[in-house]
């Protein structure tokens, strides 16, 4: 467990000051260096920052992988200053002075806003508010996992969080402190930078709410204190160290503090002070250094922090070189960030699956893998948004993590879609555990921003997305996707899965947890017929491939995916009886065929794959470009309606027939028909 | 104001409890004959739904677009078979028995949720969870305005909202929550339907928030009240009347109340009780008739709540006869729903823009026309979500809405993009105002659930997203669009404008504000040069033209949006060097060019438009097929960068030069160079 060490205790409130006025200093001249960025925060949030490392924090800035280090999440990540500053001041050895002197240059190490995989020592991406708190949310999940598993000396650290109004004003904040308090996750801590200034000027001219109250009302402990007295400060954060409940410590500061004529002003939010201030303020404070000129007796306390950091790893390296060899190969595994592949195990699942094929729903061919794939993989963190049963994520094998019990292995995130899925984030950047969440596809919009920032730090985390079309029947529009396959396919980095059977589930699971980034799976509701009877690969790795070729050239080729592929089975046995040829390629994920095959589908298909037929029942556009200009697409670009499946697809004209039928119309049948 | 009148006063509780059964069978029976569907719900809330419309509620079942009424949000949407049973017994003529026998069937009147604009009397679309409730809080802002214009004789309705554990656990509803605490909305009334059953089982598997406290916290009144003891509802609904604040009812209910074994369990919430389970209801609460066959004295007090309300209106009509002429005019065009449209206006606006013509981001362009635009049009809503300077939404004529100055036209949404988005629906559903609202173009992603209900009630809702693309610079990836360009395209009916200049700014503010559904802006951070020298006709409302012609055949045809089409315009200058000729198309909304010429852009560019070259600072999927097999994609599929905006272009290959070498290198001009 971290706590105050000796030596840092002796660490006088004076000498906090003076480390806090270096740290404040430092990012004002930061942000005037860059010429943009906002100062505003880290100087108003120095003394609590300076606090927290000097006298508590956990961690070794030689070893920014270490799994027993305390966690710091930037929310407000425009303040991104102060995370760089604080990295250089405690001696991490790639931030060096002239990467903060490049300060949102292009290929620095220290962007407008923090990035997680880019900049090393820095947890998560973060700059869309709330995000950043939500993403701790499921750090401290996983701690809570992690020390259920391995016990106090291995885990046992802490997620610290600064956060603004913003991020307390979003809506995911209140998700995520709500499962947090009910998850009573003890080893959270939150402070809120109270400092009554937004982009538009005070937050009264839009807030009012007692947020200390309204965390209360969520089971968190909390206090108010004055942000620039460093011994309250220290007091808030023992406190918090022994609450029972996740902490807020409300830090009633002074925006841009400092500054002698912009601090608490909103205009010092998101501008440089200019030089006149910086001079106006290094005079009042007595700061006689230029700028990136510190004095020796301060950045020596400074590094004394991060010694004492380093010294912490070493006496805890000591306490685990006691525990069982599978602990220290576990954590290895974490810290090298080498989740296991059950690539083998997938060779059986898949077997099993064929033998039990029947027809069934995407959703349940999803379950029958989790049902396998749960009891053989501890490192498997399920859950759902209030969907357990509709989405097919919670089996057998599954115990609910709670407080009570943290070594459980499914998650009841509630009805919040957003907070699972940032919460998803935070568990895969700990590194111990593989997340997965399933809520229905169309729902997928209340958490496309932590989806997007899910692809943007790279991290493994899996989508079960379910009721995957107008498929899901009477529920109408409101629960009917129809741009939701396109617009999560247009997310940089984001796979997204669409199989057609079982076996193809069984594949995309796997390529899903092969995938260094995130994946959805979007499932059917309705049942689906078994599609394929070989295993003699994965097929789905190469994001598409011909599941019946055509007898000699194909005149007609079918590109189609989930449910939609057996339309296109359907409508080629139709088109036989006159005659013509088709080929049906399966393409459970497109973004997989764009990669294998820079120059589209054509590889796939053939040179001469005759009248290209795209259908999906959903957003025509991601095939537009594939059929050309002469070729049919059968998909859906209004909203759909409160009606049954099979009415629906009709409606659409989604059915074998009626595709057959445009087909036959097509010029380039004309003579062949009467 | 609405009351209680004394009619409905004399109605006892006993006739109260008979009403409400009949509502609890009939809603039952709804979903058994549907065969799906939801009965929990309404059987659990059907006592507080018979005594707020028996007792309070103010509508006439003949005039469903009558200003004067009471709202009632339905935000636990899929309970729609209680808002259906309800407008049927009160008399409402569009709602037949034949019509309830038809829930959740194809083109019936009472889809599977309820929907906006298909069903009269239904004021909003709801089943996405925390939407209605969101909703309704620019309901009630619109009242407070209203009634601040008009006074009390014309305004002064209340909104009334029933939302259950899965709104309150949506995000969406805390930034709603906050905003209308702060703005104390006293015309808002939501009962919460604290039954404690989630689908999942019982709400403690994954909450334990104190709900009342939490609303407390925002400013709220409150209370908890037994939600099957009608005299305490009564009670509490004649107490919300008189707080000066929004009242949160905490009705403890029990889910499926009324089915003898399955009531209080989750397996009530969207399952057909069956018919044993109903029989067995009908035996307990001493029920002989059949399914759809109701007690005429129960019936008759029913029909006499849809009396009591014609009379009411009647009494409205009186009071406002006796209202200025305006007044009525004013009523009338609400009523109506014949928003004045400023086509005359613009033409001035575009003048004035022509002739100050400078270099200038098209987000000043914006604020431009807004600065025009405000102090004529009293029934146009701004806002923004804390970023007013950046958005450039708030102009001189603006003033702040609160809570003390109900009569401003401008709104403090703070850091609650998504409540903006949503309120912004219930403004617009009001019908009195026009909402426009604004943030980054990248925060999208949070209103875009928001986003596809304006599209699906087609509401004309004005989103002013800026910082449009890299071109913000050094904020990074978290704040640069690349995707969402696309990805809004993508909803059906909702409008994307990026004009390229001032001119093109004002011409599609006038689209926007002429769309009858939600139209996005997406304007830049950075300047642009003027564009346009004409001023003959809005060019933008095709959705594009042809801005420079080629002399003769063009060799190339540039496709290009907003900032991009400058590229295009410099490169076609580097290309004129080489003796190749190209002509620049101008695409300010790609959604209109494909409305008025269904066979794409052909028709356009002409037949012989030579290399077809898109340049767009975002995703290129919108621009493949229209480049076709052999054209050139300009655009960004991976995640910005934080760099200066220029270095940004450039390392995205986004300048003259670089696309001016594309072309030059492409097989069909490799002849022409050297």
């Amino acid at each position: 467990m971290s706590q105050s060490c000796g030596e840092s205790e002796a660490m006088r409130g004076s000498d906090l000051g003076q480390m806090a006025t270096l740290l404040r200093i430092l990012c004002a001249d930061m942000v005037e260096h860059a010429g943009s960025g906002h100062p505003g925060m880290p100087m108003g949030m120095a003394d609590v920052a300076t606090t927290l490392f000097a006298k508590h924090f956990l961690f070794d800035p030689d070893h920014p992988e270490w799994v027993g280090r305390d966690r710091f999440i930037l929310s407000s990540g425009h303040g991104s200053a102060l995370a760089y500053a604080l990295l250089h001041l405690v001696g991490q050895p790639a931030m060096t002075l002239d990467e903060l002197k490049r300060l949102r240059r292009k290929g620095s190490l220290t962007p407008g806003h923090p990035e997680f995989g880019h900049t090393p020592g820095i947890e998560c991406t973060t700059g869309p508010l709330g995000q950043g708190f939500a993403t701790a949310v499921g750090m401290a999940i996983s701690e809570k996992k992690l020390r259920a598993e391995l016990g106090d000396a291995a885990a046992g650290h802490r997620i610290f969080v600064m956060a603004g109004d913003g991020c307390l004003m979003e809506g995911i904040n209140h998700e995520a402190a709500a499962l947090a308090g009910h998850l009573r996750l003890d080893n959270l801590v939150v402070f809120f930078d109270d400092n009554a200034i937004s982009i538009d000027g005070p937050v009264s001219i839009a807030s009012s709410e007692d947020v200390l109250a309204r965390f209360a009302a969520y089971g968190w402990d909390g206090t108010a204190i004055d942000g620039h007295d460093v011994e309250a400060i220290d007091r808030a954060i023992e406190q918090a160290k022994k609450n029972a409940r996740p902490t807020l410590i409300a830090c009633r500061t002074q925006i841009g503090r400092g500054a002698p004529t912009k601090a608490g002003s909103a205009g010092i939010h998101g501008s440089p002070l200019g030089r006149d201030e910086l001079a106006a303020m290094r005079e009042a404070l007595g700061w006689r250094l230029p700028p990136f000129a510190f004095p020796p007796a301060i950045v020596a306390q400074w590094r004394g922090v991060g010694h004492r950091g380093r010294a912490e790893r070493q006496a805890w390296l000591g306490r685990i070189a006691e525990q069982p060899q599978s602990t220290r190969d576990r954590i290895d595994q974490i810290e090298r960030r080498t989740p296991p592949r059950p690539a083998a195990m997938f060779r059986t699942i898949r077997e099993q699956t064929l033998h039990a094929a029947v027809p069934k729903a995407t959703r349940v061919s999803s379950k029958d893998v989790l049902e396998r794939l749960v009891p053989a993989c501890p490192w498997l963190l399920g859950g759902s948004a209030d969907l357990s049963g509709s989405n097919g994520t919670r089996v057998d094998a599954h115990r609910d993590f709670s407080a009570d019990d943290p070594s459980g292995n499914y998650l009841r995130y509630g009805i919040r879609e957003h907070a699972m899925a940032a919460a998803m984030n935070g568990i895969a950047l700990a590194g111990a555990y593989t997340p997965y969440g399933g809520t229905f596809l169309v729902f997928s919009d209340y958490c496309r921003p932590a989806i997007r920032l899910a692809a943007l730090m790279r991290l493994r985390v899996i989508y079960v997305f379910t009721h995957d079309s107008i498929g899901l029947g009477e529920d109408g529009p409101t629960h009917q996707p129809i741009e939701h396959l396109a617009s999560l396919r247009l997310i940089p980095g984001l796979r997204l899965f669409r199989p057609a059977d079982a076996v193809e589930t069984a594949e995309c699971w796997e390529l899903a947890l092969d995938h260094e980034g995130p994946s959805v799976l979007a499932l059917s509701r309705q049942d689906l017929p078994p599609l394929r009877r070989d295993l003699d690969m994965n097929r789905s790795a190469r994001g598409g491939y011909v599941v019946i070729a055509a007898s000699g050239k194909p005149d007609v080729t079918f590109l189609a995916t989930g449910s939609e592929v057996h339309l296109a089975v359907e409508a080629r046995s139709i088109l036989a009886r006159h005659g013509i040829e088709a080929q049906v390629v399966s393409i459970p994920c497109l973004e997989l065929l764009d990669q294998h095959d820079p120059h589209g589908i054509d590889a796939l298909i053939g040179p001469d794959a005759g009248l290209r037929v795209a259908i999906e029942a959903g957003s025509v556009q991601p095939w537009r470009h594939l059929v050309g200009e002469h070729g049919i697409l059968c998909g859906i670009d209004c909203f759909g309606e409160s009606a049954s499946a099979r009415e629906l697809f009709e409606g659409f004209g989604l059915t074998a027939p009626s595709i057959a039928q445009r087909i036959l119309a097509h010029p380039c049948f004309q003579e062949l028909t009467p």
